[in-house]
């Protein structure tokens, strides 16, 4: 090491928007979207991804990097679906950051897709935070949690492009005010799109798909 | 600032651990008992905490030291009960820390206490790597939100001393297998009790009080 040289260490949000944007570079050179879906653990994110994957197969070549602190259960329920799939272990970590995102996304079949859907590590809060690349955060809420989570937990509602409310078949069995938990999503965030699905029974999941295909706008 | 000044700044957990340390000398010296509510927005842990007051009346005096991001919600929910209540708010915080609970802890009447239910920010990863004094931690699990939840968030559960299954209301209309749960939950904690309970119909409350008054064994 000469006299000259420097040792510089980033501070960590520096260095994962760095990464964040060598990501979106990549993902813009090969026309690829990539989203970032976020909820809490069982808000039913890899059901929903399960459902989703089968409506656009024929219409986006899609894989998918799953997020988890332990196990490869959910890569595992996703890989029968028949795409590519890579599942990242933050070890105890609550949320994926940009550099994993990066490295993880290089490895993929690139030239053979259109879509990219990062599942996150099942955390209403820390995710939020966090740029990964993505086109757009998706929030996913499930009926059984609650109409008051948008006001509790609103960094996540203002970050995304979209949310949707999951389990809509639970909504007979339980004492829940929808119109009262769009009005919360709506006083964080005017404007946001809203789909309500029912993994179990398909309802909701055409409209959700066709936003999907173009997340965007 | 004279010559022999040093200025120290501790880890952040080493400062954690001195704040829990001097909370669980002060809960001892008092002869009152404070537990660690933990798990996902959403779980039904303030709801779980409305119908346990309500149980615990006449048996222990108990306050509430509310954890959230952001909102009053659960303290009013709680205050109407009748009890201390406080609502600490992070401010964006994933998790309660140490020093936080300290000062809230003595400025609740300590004399007229048996019970401190700390009820922590809704997220199943980060509270589970905080000590904040408390005698026990307690896992809260929704039936909803799937089986596999023990295997994939396995901190918590390793780091609790009882776990409450919630929402047992909603088992009929579920495809969801409580024994497998139950098994999960064992693999990574093989002699934890567990309670299934409804806040709804009141099944299982009463099993669950009768630990709460004696949580550390």
């Amino acid at each position: 090491m000469s006299a000259t040289e420097i040792k510089v260490y980033r501070d960590l949000m520096g260095a994962n928007a760095e990464w964040a944007a060598k990501t979106r570079a990549l993902l813009a050179e090969r026309g690829i979207t990539m989203v970032n879906i976020i909820g809490s653990p069982g808000a039913g994110k890899t059901a929903l991804l399960e459902k989703t994957i089968t409506l656009l197969a024929g219409k986006r070549r899609v894989a998918v990097l799953e997020g988890d602190i332990e196990t490869t259960r959910d890569a595992e329920r996703l890989q029968v679906l028949g795409i590519p799939v890579s599942q990242l272990l933050t070890g105890g970590g609550c949320h994926l950051e940009a550099k994993m995102i990066h490295h993880a996304l290089v490895d993929l079949p690139l030239d053979a897709l259109d879509l990219v859907v990062v599942e996150n590590v099942g955390n209403l809060v820390c995710p939020a935070e966090f740029d990964i690349g993505e086109a757009a955060k998706i929030a996913v809420l499930s009926v059984t949690e609650g109409e008051d989570k948008p006001l509790k937990y609103p960094l996540l509602f203002r970050e995304a492009r979209a949310v949707v409310v999951t389990k809509t078949d639970l909504l007979p069995y339980l004492p829940y005010n929808l119109s009262l938990c769009l009005d919360n999503i709506r006083r964080i965030n005017p404007d946001i799109p809203v789909y309500e699905v029912s993994s179990l029974t398909g309802e909701g999941l055409v409209e959700w798909c066709n936003w999907l295909q173009h997340p965007a706008g």
